[in-house]
C-alpha cells in the first residue's frame, strides 16, 4: 500500500517529492504514459533501480503453450501474453566516470510531476556522486496522443559547482532481462527474450531496429533519433549491435552550462507488412516527429489535452483527493484508450503486465461506459476492435457447439486464453456487456456507418449466442443455466440475474436493430422469425427471486446456500482465494464483487426502488470486494438507495485503488476499470445519471462530505454540462442543435442551447447503514482524510 | 474392439486360439496376471512385440508436478502415477542364433489360455524360423495368490526336427523403455527411467536388484532364480549390470529333447525400510519359492482358487458369453484384491497404467460390494487402506476448510492427485462410498476389531464432513450445495440426489456406530451433541423433486435444464466429452453414466416401486453411458422396474466391457468395475439382491434369455446359495451356525442350515421398454449372440 500523503493532493497533477524505492514499482505504473498504441512505463531514465521496466505496443505479444494436467475438449491450445517491445526510453549518464544511480552518492532531490494538462512527464534531481560531484539533472517525457508512433524525451545535465565530464549514452535495448516472474498467477507469463532480430540501422543520430517475435511471428520496428544542445567540445556518436543501439554524447561541462539531449523514439508493428515497411514506418514517423520538433509535440499535446478537459472534466469541492484521483483517471483513461484504434484496451492499459496484457469485460463494462461520455471516437475505436474479431469469435463458438459469436474471457487477439473455463468461458455475460456497450454509444452519438459495420454484425451475433445459450422451458421461462456470472466467487449456476438482465437487453437490441436496418441485418442472415424468437426470449427471460426473503437471487437457489462462516478463517482472509478453494467458495453466499448490484446499476430500468433497497443491503452484507470492479458499482446502487456517506466510503475506494495502491500490485500496473470506476462513482453515483434506453437521467444527491460535483458529458455532438450543489442542479447544454430532455429525479427537463436550467435536490432520508463483512466496511472517508493531514506536509523535507 | 468369438466362450477359460497383433494391446491386459500386490501383464514371454510391457508393484509409484496455466488454491501441486517395476518375465530364446519373433518366421500355431480354476496362464507355441527350424515352446506363468512376493515361469523349448543350437535368456530388466504415451489423458502421465539402481547381486542361478524411485523414494527389490533341466551339455552363466540381469542357458537340443526352464520372480519394496531389509525380503521369498517349488506352487494356487470358487461362483444356463464373462470377471478382481493388503485396489488392477494406476470411488461402490460377498478379506483389506489414509484425508479437508475427512477423488497414497476439481475433489460422495462399503462389509461379516480401528473412524471421519459441508436451510431442509454426484456429464451442483441419500445413510451408520462403541467414539472425540446433529441432518435431508414430471431431479434444477439437442452433433458422437466442452456438457439433462439411478441401487429404499419406474424410465432416455460405471447399474434397476430384456442387454455390455473391448481402451487396463458390475447385473438385476440395513433381501426374475441363475454369498462365516430357475428359488444355507431371515419378493424366509426352501417366482409384467439417447439404445442381447455365431468357429483356422 502507499501511504496517505505519498502524493499530494493537488488538482492538475500527481506530485512524487522524494523517490521511494520501496514504491518504485507503483510509481513505474503510476507515472506510466501511453496514449494506447504505445505505452512506456514510468522508469527511470538511467534504466536502473527498477521493479519492471517496460515498453509496449497494443496487441505486441507472444503466444504460448497452456498446460493442462486434465486437459478438455474446446480448452485452448496457446495463450497470449504482453511482452517488453524495444526500449527506447533508457538515457544513461556518467559524470567523471561515474554512473548516475539514485542508489549511489547522494540525492539531494528527486521530483517528478505527472502533469495532467501537458501530458508529459517533468523529472528534477539534483544528485552528488559518490566522488563529491554534483549536479542536476531535468527530464521530461511524453508519449504523443497526436502522433501515435511517437514518444520524446528531453533531458538536460548541468554541474552545480565543478567542471565535469559527462557522458550520455541514450540506448534503444531489445531483449531486456526482465525480472523473475511473481508467484501470483495474475501476473505475466514469463517469457524471456521474445525477440529475434531481423535488422539493424545507423543513422548520423539514430539508429533502428527490426525484430519479430519467436511464435506469433509480428514484426516490430523501433527507432531513435537525437538532437543535442551543448558545448563546442561535444562529440557524438552511434554504434549499434543486434539487440542494442547507443547514441553517445560526450563533453565537458562547467557550472551553469547545460548539456541538452532531444530523444525522439518511434515504433511500429505488424503481423502482415514486411520487413522494409515497419522500417520505413518508422523512419518515417521520426522524420515527422524532428519536423514537429520538441516545441510542436509539447504544444499539439497540451491543445489534444484542452479539448479532452473541455468535455470531460470533474470538478468537486470538500474532497482534494477524489478531485486529484477523478481527473488523474481521465488522464489515465484517454492515454490507454486515444490511440488504441481498433486494438484492445487491455485491463492494465499500456503500464504494465499485469494480466498478460489481456483485455477483458472489464473494458465494456467500466471504460466504456466512460469514453462514449468523454472520448467517443474512443470508445468507438474499442469497439470496431470487437467486431474486427467477429470471425474468431464466431469459431469460436462453433467449436464449443453454440451459434453466433463468443467473444473471450480473456485476449489480446481476440482469442480464449482462459484456461480455466468455469471463470472464463462460462462468463458468457461478456457477450452481453459488449452488446451493451454498443447500445450505449449508439445511443450517445449516433452514426449510421458504425450501426451498419460494427454495432448490428456485434449485437446480431451476441443475440445469437443468447438464444442459443438459453432454451424456452415447459412453464415459458427462458432460462439460461450453467453460466458464470460478474461474482468470480461463483460459477456455473443457472439464471444469473446479471446476465440474464444483460441477456434480455442483449436481444431486444439486436432485434431493434435488425429491424432499423433490414438490409444489413438481411445480409446477416437474420430473418423475421429470427428476431421474432429474440423477442420472445427476452419477453420470457426468467429472473429468479425468492419471495420469503424479499430479495432477488444473484442465481438462482443462490440464497438458499450457506453464508461463509467468517469465524473459521484467518485473521485476514481476504483475497478470500488466497484463503478457500473454489470448491468451497462457489457454495456459498459470499460474492467477490458487485454482480446482482452490477445489474441494478446497469439494468436499473429492471428493478423497483424498493426492491434496489432491499437487494442492496442483502447483498451489502455479503460482498467482500476482494477485486477492483467493486466498489465503484457498491457506491452507485449505495447512493441511489441513500446511503450516501457510504457510497462516498466506496467512491474514495475506487479513486484510490491505484493511487493508494489497495490491492497491492499496481506494481504490475493501472487498473483501467477501477479508474474508469472513480468517474462511474461521481458521476452515476452522486449524479445519479443513468442512460437506459438511450434517456439521459439524473438524480443529483451529494453526501454531506462534498460541497458541490459538476462534470460534462459529450452527447451527439454536443456537451451537457452538470453542476451541483447541495440545493439545487445545473444543465447547461452547449454546441447543441436542438433541444435535449433529460430527467431530474423522474422528472422531465427541456434543455436549450446555452440556457442553464435549475432543479431542486429532493432531501434524502438517510436510511440505516447496511453491514459489510467482518473486517471488509470500508473505509469512513472521514478517516482517510484525517490520517492523510499530516502527510500532506511532506513535501517540507525533499531529502526524506 | 474385439470381435465376437476371439475368444471362445468357455465356461473355466479364457482361450486365444491365435495370435491376432491388432488385439495384442488387449490380449495383454485380459492375460495379466496379478495377486494385487504384484502385477503383469500378459506380455509374451520373449518381451516382444508388446504393446505396453507391465510389471507393477501395487502402490509404487512416481510423483510428479501438476501444471497449471491457471492456479487457485488448495490445488495438488503433485500427482502420482504407477511406475514399470523391473521386468523379470522376460525370457528370450535364440534358435541357431535366430531370435525367436513372432513377427518373423512362420507360427503355425499359437495358443495362449488363461486358466480360471488353476490360476495360470498357458502358453504353446510351434514356430518355424526363417531359416526353417521349427520348434515348440510351452510356457505356463503364475502370480502366485499365497506367496505374495512371488511370481513363476515354467519355460519349455523343443525341436520338431532338427538338432538345434539353444540359448535361453531369462532376464531381470529395470527401466524398461515405453511406448510414448497416448494422447488420450486418461492414460497415464509418461514416466521415463523412474528408478536409479542403488544394489545388484549374483547367485548361482540368479540375481537381484535393488531401486529406488527418484522422487517418491521408494525401495524396490527384484530377483529372479531358476532351475533348469536340459541335456548334459548344457551350459548356465549369470550376468548382470545396473537395470539389466541376465541368467543364460546354452545347449543343443534333439528333437523330441525338452529343455525346461523354470523362473522364480520375487518383488517387495518399501518406502521406509533400508536397502539391505527389502534385498533380503526377496531372497527369502525365492527361497521359500523354490522351497514349494513349481508343483507345490501350483498346488497352491489351484487350492485357494477352489476354496475361492466355492464361495464365488455364479452359474447361469442359456448364456455362455455372460457364463465366461462372469468368471472372468470374479477372477480378475480376486487378482486385483486378494494380496493386495492395505493398499488400493486400482480402477485398472495391476493390469495396465490406465488412470496413472489411481483409486478412484469404483472401488467402495462396484469392486467391495463383490468383494463383501465373494473375497470378504480383500474387502477388509481395501477398507484398512482408507482407514491408514485418514491422517492424509483429515489434513486434506483441513487444508480445504472443512472438518473430518475428504477422501481424494483419485490417488495411490492417499493423497487428492485429481487436477480438475469440478470433476474431482467436488464429487465428494466419494467419501459416502467408503461409508457405504464399510456397513456393508460391516453387517455381513461383524468383526468388532475391524468395527473399533477401521469401520468407526471412517464413518465418524466421513459423517464429519458431510455435516460441514451440507446446511440446515431456513425451512428445516438440509442441503448439500455446489458438489458433484457420479455422473461426471454434470457438475458442482445443489443437492445431488446420489450425493444427498448416501450422506444421509452415512450420517446415521455414523450415529449408530458410534452409540454402539461410546469408548471408541469418546476416543475419537465424537460428543453427544455431534452425533445428535449427524441424526438431524440425515434426518432433515433435502432430496428434490421434480413434481410436475413426476421425477426426482439428479440434482437441484436438473429437470429444468435443457436436453441435448442430438441432431447438431457429429453421427458418432460418443463418448460426448471428446466432442462437447463442459461448459455445455454441463448446462444439459444430459447423463454420462448412471447417477441417480445407482441412488435408486444403492438407496433403493429411499424410493417407492413407482418412483423408481417413473425415473428408471425418465433418466434412461437421458443416458448416454460414456463411461463403463454405467450398464450394470442400467441392468439392476431395468430388471428391477420389469424391463427384464433391457436388463439382459445391460448386463451383456457390463459383462463383455473388456473381453470386447467395448470403450475401446482395454488396452491400458482391465476395467475393475465393470467386471464387477457383471457380478451385480447378475445378482443384484436378476438376483434382486438388496442389501438395505444390513437385511438379505432377493426378487429373482429372470429375462427370457436365461434359463437359470445360481450364485453364492458368504454371509457371517456361511454361504448362501441361491439357485434360480424361471418358475422357483431355491435358498440354500451352508456352514451357519445358526438361521438366517431373507426376504423373497418381499416375504420373509426363514432359512435353516443344510435345508433348501424353495419360493416361486411372480410373474413380471412386461414394461413398454424406454429409449435411450439416438444410437446408445444397448445392443440387443439376440443380436449379439447371432453375431458369435459364426466366429466360435474361428479356432478353426489357428493360422490365421
Amino acid at each position: 500500500m502507499i501511504k496517505q500523503g505519498a502524493y499530494p493532493p493537488e488538482p492538475w497533477c500527481l506530485r512524487e517529492t522524494h523517490l521511494d524505492l520501496e514504491l518504485l514499482a507503483q510509481s513505474e505504473s503510476l507515472f506510466a504514459l501511453s496514449n494506447g498504441h504505445l505505452g512506456l512505463r514510468g522508469n527511470l531514465d538511467e534504466g536502473e533501480p527498477h521493479s519492471l521496466p517496460g515498453t509496449y505496443l497494443n496487441s505486441v505479444h507472444e503466444r504460448h503453450p497452456l498446460p493442462y494436467a486434465e486437459a478438455g475438449y474446446g480448452y485452448p491450445d496457446y495463450g497470449e501474453t504482453v511482452v517488453d517491445a524495444p526500449n527506447g526510453k533508457l538515457i544513461r549518464l556518467l559524470v567523471d566516470d561515474e554512473p548516475f544511480d539514485v542508489r549511489y552518492g547522494e540525492l539531494s532531490e528527486h521530483r517528478r510531476v505527472l502533469d495532467l494538462r501537458r501530458g508529459v512527464l517533468d523529472r528534477a534531481v539534483r544528485w552528488q556522486s559518490p566522488s563529491g560531484v554534483e549536479i542536476r539533472v531535468r527530464s521530461t517525457r511524453l508519449v504523443s496522443l497526436t502522433q501515435r508512433a511517437i514518444a520524446a524525451i528531453r533531458y538536460e545535465v548541468e554541474p552545480v559547482s565543478d567542471r565535469v565530464a559527462v557522458v550520455v549514452q541514450s540506448e534503444l535495448v531489445a531483449n531486456e532481462t526482465l525480472p523473475p516472474p511473481a508467484s501470483d498467477p495474475r501476473a505475466a507469463a514469463a517469457l524471456s527474450a521474445p525477440f529475434e532480430a531481423l535488422d539493424v540501422q545507423t543513422t548520423a543520430a539514430g539508429l533502428s531496429f527490426v525484430h519479430e517475435t519467436r511464435l506469433s511471428k509480428l514484426r516490430v520496428a523501433s527507432g531513435i533519433d537525437h538532437e543535442v544542445d551543448g558545448p563546442s567540445d561535444m562529440s557524438c556518436a552511434v554504434d549499434a549491435a543486434e539487440d542494442l543501439g547507443r547514441f553517445t554524447v560526450t563533453c565537458r561541462l562547467d557550472p551553469g552550462r547545460t548539456l541538452q539531449l532531444t530523444k525522439y523514439l518511434a515504433y511500429g508493428w505488424s503481423g502482415q507488412r514486411s520487413l522494409p515497411a515497419v522500417r520505413d514506418q518508422v523512419a518515417a514517423a521520426l522524420a515527422a516527429a524532428r519536423q514537429s520538433g520538441w516545441d510542436g509535440l509539447l504544444a499539439e499535446q497540451r491543445e489534444l489535452l484542452d479539448r479532452f478537459w473541455e468535455g470531460a472534466d470533474v470538478r468537486l469541492e470538500g474532497d482534494e483527493e477524489i478531485q486529484q484521483a477523478v481527473r488523474f483517471a481521465l488522464f489515465q483513461l484517454l492515454q490507454a484508450s486515444a490511440r488504441a484504434e481498433r486494438r484492445p484496451i487491455p485491463a492494465k492499459g499500456l503500464t504494465g503486465t499485469g494480466y498478460d496484457g489481456h483485455c477483458f469485460w472489464d473494458t465494456e463494462s467500466f471504460v466504456l461506459p466512460v469514453l462514449t461520455y468523454c472520448a467517443p471516437q474512443a470508445a468507438a475505436d474499442a469497439l470496431r476492435w470487437r467486431a474486427d474479431t467477429l470471425p474468431v469469435a464466431t469459431e469460436h463458438a462453433r467449436a464449443l457447439g453454440f451459434s453466433g459469436a463468443a467473444f473471450p474471457w480473456r485476449t489480446i487477439t481476440g482469442r480464449e486464453c482462459s484456461a480455466y473455463w468455469p471463470a472464463g468461458t462460462a462468463a458468457f455475460h461478456v457477450n452481453a456487456d459488449i452488446a451493451d456497450a454498443v447500445v450505449r454509444l449508439s445511443n450517445a452519438h449516433p452514426d449510421p456507418d458504425f450501426d451498419r459495420r460494427v454495432g448490428l454484425p456485434l449485437l446480431v451475433g451476441t443475440a445469437r449466442l443468447w438464444r442459443c445459450l438459453g432454451h424456452m422451458d415447459r412453464d415459458g421461462e427462458f432460462r439460461i443455466d450453467g453460466v458464470t456470472g460478474p461474482d468470480e466467487y461463483s460459477a456455473v449456476a443457472d439464471n444469473n440475474v446479471y446476465t440474464n438482465l444483460m441477456a434480455q437487453q442483449n436481444l431486444l437490441a439486436a432485434a431493434d436493430a435488425a429491424a432499423a436496418d433490414l438490409q444489413t441485418a438481411t445480409e446477416l442472415g437474420v430473418s423475421d422469425a429470427e428476431v421474432e424468437s429474440w423477442r420472445e426470449a427476452a419477453s420470457a427471460m426468467y429472473v429468479p427471486r425468492d419471495r420469503a426473503l424479499g430479495v432477488h437471487q444473484q442465481a438462482e437457489n443462490f440464497t438458499r446456500h450457506a453464508r461463509l462462516d467468517f469465524g473459521v478463517l484467518p485473521p485476514d482472509p481476504y483475497p478470500l482465494l488466497l484463503h478457500m478453494p473454489y470448491v468451497d467458495l462457489y457454495r456459498k453466499q459470499v460474492v467477490k464483487q458487485a454482480d446482482l448490484v452490477l445489474a441494478m446499476h446497469l439494468r436499473g430500468d429492471a428493478f423497483t426502488a424498493e426492491e434496489k433497497r432491499r437487494n442492496f443491503d442483502y447483498y451489502e452484507e455479503l460482498t467482500v470486494r476482494d477485486s477492483s470492479l467493486s466498489a465503484c458499482t457498491q457506491a452507485v446502487l449505495a447512493a441511489e438507495v441513500g446511503h450516501l456517506d457510504l457510497a462516498l466510503d466506496y467512491a474514495a475506494e475506487a479513486a484510490l485503488m491505484d493511487l493508494r495502491d489497495l490491492e497491492s500490485n499496481t506494481g504490475n500496473g493501472l487498473h483501467m476499470a477501477a479508474l474508469a470506476g472513480t468517474w462511474i462513482a461521481l458521476v452515476a453515483g452522486f449524479g445519479g445519471f443513468r442512460d437506459h434506453h438511450g434517456e439521459l437521467s439524473f438524480a443529483p444527491r451529494l453526501p454531506a462530505g462534498l460541497g458541490g460535483l459538476a462534470f460534462t458529458l459529450r452527447w451527439r455532438g454536443a456537451r451537457l454540462h452538470v453542476d451541483i450543489d447541495p440545493s439545487r442542479a445545473a444543465y447547461t447544454l452547449r454546441e447543441a442543435d436542438g433541444e435535449l430532455d433529460v430527467r431530474h429525479h423522474g422528472e422531465k427537463l427541456r434543455l436549450e442551447n446555452g440556457r442553464t436550467v435549475l432543479a431542486p435536490l429532493p432531501e434524502i432520508v438517510p436510511q440505516p447503514r447496511p453491514g459489510q463483512p467482518p473486517g471488509r466496511a470500508p473505509t469512513l472517508r472521514e478517516d482517510r482524510t484525517a490520517e492523510a493531514a499530516p502527510a500532506t506536509d511532506g513535501s517540507a523535507d525533499p531529502n526524506q
